[in-house]
């Protein structure tokens, strides 16, 4: 069986030992005889991290009490922070901030587009999603539109609705994830935003497995709305503040609904009326919890060192390597790869279907190779180049054979229950 | 002038001797040489919150990594933070979580109300509130009917239109701050909110300055909804997530439009449609800034232990030693109180009108007496039993009488900047 491996562990040891990227592994705190492949799920943590909440604890809160929102720059935070993570994902300063969640950020931009169609062209009251989103992408369209309940509808595209037959002329926006959190396939996000325009619309892109992970040029390729996450391929900490990006061109259009103090003009004047900030600003509701926010900080610091191509090529490389050891090794058992192999259409993460799914990703985690799962059936691989190597890769296919090859999932133990849930 | 005096410095030592609560203000880090007296706008840090911190960022993210969303109780921290605070408010387990921000809240609550209100009596579509609240609770409002764009309209009461009379055949909802933040003026709620249910309308409680700092019976009052912040008189951190309660006999009723994964009822399943869970956890929308959040446990548990007569009894007690002596010394220069008098009327932090307030205030900071401005002209005193003692009271007031005495404000720099905005 051997014969037929595309390469082997010490090819793969030599890989590491060349490869340009593999000193930003020591920026990382990984614990002893982790192989951590769910960085798209919860990204880890920095090595400047504690001195970071030490900073903001101490000296920020603890001796600069009230007075840190202006010399410590909380006030600036979202914005400051923003400009930092713009370059990565396309955009340019003064058009992105940090804040809230993914959740309520995608809820201001669908918020932000409904009203524009409003008003230019009021019979477009739907939104497309994808069936095979992440759920609260579709929850929180199914949320907005039950609230307004004023002829406002959901459409979810899938394999028998593709997004062209779903462009009719009454659709608003279409609300897409650039890559998908399940199989890692990826929207080519020109050509689609373009197809989206075609068709009347405006178009949302979540790019919460994209941040960090992949080239993403909102600004080129002529997006609406961008949100997305700091905690996965960020590595902002656990539920660190998301981000949103709207077009400049969109964003003294309109007010969104979700408009507290933080997004006035004048927030300390205490007016009675609200009158929004020019630009991203009005896109910011209330208070930030700063410890979480002042941790992104750590994370982008690290991603702004590494130039994205030679990101994405170490990623597509490890996601090749970990594909064609599975073929080679493990093509008797049921896996099927759900992940595209198209190198134009992949994220940087791998997903194979496999009938007891849960517990191999138990038995996998148990030995220290810490991956995910998802429903149906899913086992999850994220594989983030800044701290995984070629070996990791290689050791983690070999621990997946050796539980698959002598059924070590087939236990009790493994089948009831998995850490990740 | 001394003979006036109603107590003297010593006595007030003697008093902080005597003093039952005194030993909490060990369980706060506050820097040396300064009087804190805006714990109602950021409270002190916790003597627990450094640790607190390590153990998140070491052994939770570090180590535990994705797995600590169950093996270190991420997933539970709103629900479990949110029985913590539950007593401090006068409601029961299982009806009070921890998330995101007080101005979200509010919008949730107020869509729910709306919602209740839509299906009961859908002709009542007025939001009353307060222009005196803190604005950011009449821009949600102005925010929720802007976008519902049918009909929905606020009404702000005022000195001319008293809550009684804007309660019309209309009112759908009233949402009123229990303590305002500007007078420290305190509504009664139980007598307020039957006048609001008479009138047929629903009520929401924003308890931001009212939450740890006075006693509060949600569930005695009958009120319907309430939201509130733990980093004022909780000291749960700059920026820690909010709260939100919602009395059980309307948390089913319906589900409010920032309807994310985190409300669904089995968010791991990945379905494609939003059902929502029952009960509080409803209210929930996206992933917590985890960090931030458990922090609040080490503010919630020195609060937990303080019985609140005897806090409530030293606030008064404090607050009246203020005015008394700012009468006594200060009765000569154009200060106004703005602070109820009454002790059912008034909450934690006393405030006072000067023409030159911005600058006293920035002369009173430099001296490290921290209390804090806001438009129009006031200064604002917190005072938070936990760590604020009698002799604090009195330096601050003998720092007052020195700067407004020999106009030790009237500086171009003091006229000029403020650290606290």
């Amino acid at each position: 069986m051997e014969s037929t491996l595309p390469t082997t562990r010490e090819t793969c040891q030599a890989a590491d030992a060349a490869d340009p990227l593999r000193r930003f592994r020591d920026e990382f705190l990984l614990p002893e005889g982790v192989i951590y492949l769910d960085g798209n799920s919860l990204g880890a943590r920095p090595r400047t991290s504690m001195a970071t909440a030490t900073r903001v604890l101490e000296q920020e809160w603890g001796t600069g009490l009230i007075r840190s929102w202006n010399t410590a720059g909380w006030f600036d935070l979202p914005a400051r922070l923003g400009d930092k993570l713009a370059p990565l994902i396309g955009a340019g300063p003064g058009e992105v901030v940090i804040t809230d969640t993914t959740s309520l950020n995608l809820f201001k931009t669908l918020a932000a587009a409904l009203r524009i169609q409003q008003v230019s062209d009021p019979l477009r009251k739907v939104i497309v999603t994808e069936r095979d989103n992440f759920p609260t992408d579709i929850y929180m369209a199914e949320g907005i539109v039950d609230f307004l309940n004023q002829g406002y509808s959901v459409r979810l595209i899938d394999d028998e609705l593709p997004l062209e037959a779903a462009l009719g002329a009454d659709v608003a926006v279409v609300a897409l994830s650039h890559v998908n959190y399940r199989t890692g396939a990826m929207w080519d996000m020109t050509t689609t935003s373009s197809l989206v325009h075609g068709g009347g619309a405006l178009v949302i892109w979540d790019l919460a497995h994209a941040a960090g992970a992949v080239p993403v040029d909102l600004t080129g390729a002529g997006a609406d709305f961008a949100v997305g996450c700091t905690y996965k391929y960020l590595n902002g900490g656990p539920g660190s503040p998301a981000f949103i990006w709207v077009n400049p061109s969109h964003q003294d259009r309109f007010w969104q609904p979700l408009s507290g103090w933080w997004g006035h003009a004048r927030p300390f004047a205490m007016e009675d009326a609200y009158e929004p900030i020019s630009g991203i600003g009005r896109f910011l509701c209330g208070t930030q919890p700063i410890l979480s926010m002042a941790l992104v900080e750590c994370g982008l610091d690290v991603s702004l060192e590494v130039p994205m191509a030679e990101l994405r090529a170490k990623s597509l490389a490890l996601t090749d390597l970990f594909n064609a050891l599975v073929d080679a090794r493990l093509g008797d058992h049921p896996l099927e790869l759900i992940t595209p192999l198209d190198h134009e259409r992949r994220g940087s993460h791998v997903s194979y279907k496999h009938p007891e799914g849960y517990a191999v990703m138990a038995a996998l985690i148990s030995r220290g190779i810490i991956g995910d799962y998802r429903e149906p059936h899913v086992l999850r691989f994220g594989i983030t180049p800044l701290y995984v190597g070629f070996t990791d890769v290689w050791d983690a296919v070999d621990a997946l054979f050796d539980i698959l090859e002598n059924r070590l999932w087939d236990t009790p133990d493994f089948r009831e229950r998995l850490a990740v849930t």
